[in-house]
């Protein structure tokens, strides 16, 4: 955790906060904290700035907060993800968040597991909390909205194009395109398959809706490697 | 698996293998192999091929193997890495196979705790187990040399000069200078820190060395992301 995160109600008189739980754990254990002490602060979906430990004990510890400066700009970049399993979802959603991405899709497709769809990482708190993970690593405070899209078809016919307006839609999947280095300036949708990658069909479906086909090379990287590679560009 | 690996040394006949264990498990419960079917193999730091299944049941499948085709070129990269925590650590073996890495220097820092030397991750049996699952994933079958460099400063004061000979090296440390595209015709050795990052004695040694150093940005990345972000540059 390289930044504390709060939530705008947890405040009171303005700039006090009362944290238990998790992150009283984390100044205890983790950084040893002490009255007087200063610490990185990130109010969620807002500003960045010190907390200072006014007291700490087993129970609680009280920060009077300044914040004075904004998060880090977002990555130009929104994935479009096959739903991954559920451990790799995990990871997925807590490196997307830490790499600075603007939105995530999560769409259905014909080598998703029906009973992905029913996994608990899915529900919109622990969306959140995998989020929230990322976002203290980066020193972020901004969430990424995550979308779930569970019919492909409808999707990728109806929603996708105006999606990519705007935007230089990638399609990583095998293939003889090669991927040149990517443009800091540009915004782009990054579209992944699921393990196995997407069907034929849906590849032109995708291709329809306006992607372009890019090759990540003659390797086949597991889906959150895939993710990093293309994201590691736009840092 | 996306490509079953085997030693030159477990190969009867020129051409007969026989498995057992974890590789028959996968062939009979991931992939319900039956006689007749042909998967594809790889004969570890040899060629890839075909395998097709004479006999499989519960004991053993027996396989005739045909090899015809190199391996994947590797990535024209070396990791310098601060040794990771192990559980970082074993991801980090595994992807850095996956991706195709050349070799591979773990380095001691003032900020790896001494207690990680220790872990029965760097033993070579474990070591070689995590390549191998990237190597697997990856359809590769070249085991990147991993070093263990238990003493900072005669490691880059003695060899990393004759390391970085030739190469372009690039070190991953917080700074002014943004990382442009690397090219794929270059030699790179990439030098990422522990959780925490070098310490600047260790900095300014690197760089003395013929270090570049390079900002990932604005983000603080896990050094998994780190590692992935930079050789992703290179597919």
């Amino acid at each position: 955790m390289n930044l504390l995160l709060f939530a705008a109600t947890e405040c009171r008189d303005d700039n006090l906060l009362t944290l238990t739980g998790r992150r009283l754990q984390h100044l205890r254990q983790v950084l040893g904290s002490a009255p007087g002490d200063v610490i990185q602060v990130g109010q969620i979906d807002g500003r960045i700035g010190r907390g200072q430990i006014l007291a700490i004990d087993q129970q609680r510890a009280e920060l009077a907060i300044t914040l004075d400066r904004e998060p880090p700009p977002k990555l130009p970049a929104t994935l479009l993800l096959g739903l991954p399993r559920p451990k790799m979802l995990r990871r997925i959603l807590r490196s997307a968040a830490e790499f600075g991405v603007s939105s995530i899709h999560l769409l259905n497709s014909y080598r998703v597991e029906k009973s992905y769809w029913q996994t608990p990482v899915l529900t919109p708190a622990m969306i959140r909390d995998y989020l929230l993970q990322g976002l203290e690593q980066a020193r972020d405070t901004v969430l990424p909205p995550v979308y779930l899209q569970r019919r492909f078809k409808p999707f990728v016919e109806d929603q996708l194009p105006a999606l990519i307006a705007g935007r230089e839609a990638l399609l990583a999947h095998p293939g003889e395109a090669p991927l040149a280095a990517l443009s800091g300036s540009g915004e782009y949708l990054l579209v992944i398959g699921p393990e196995g990658g997407f069907i034929p069909y849906e590849v032109d479906k995708l291709l329809a809706a306006g992607c372009r086909q890019v090759s990540l090379g003659p390797r086949i990287l597991r889906v959150e490697n895939a993710v990093s590679s293309l994201l590691g560009r736009l840092l």
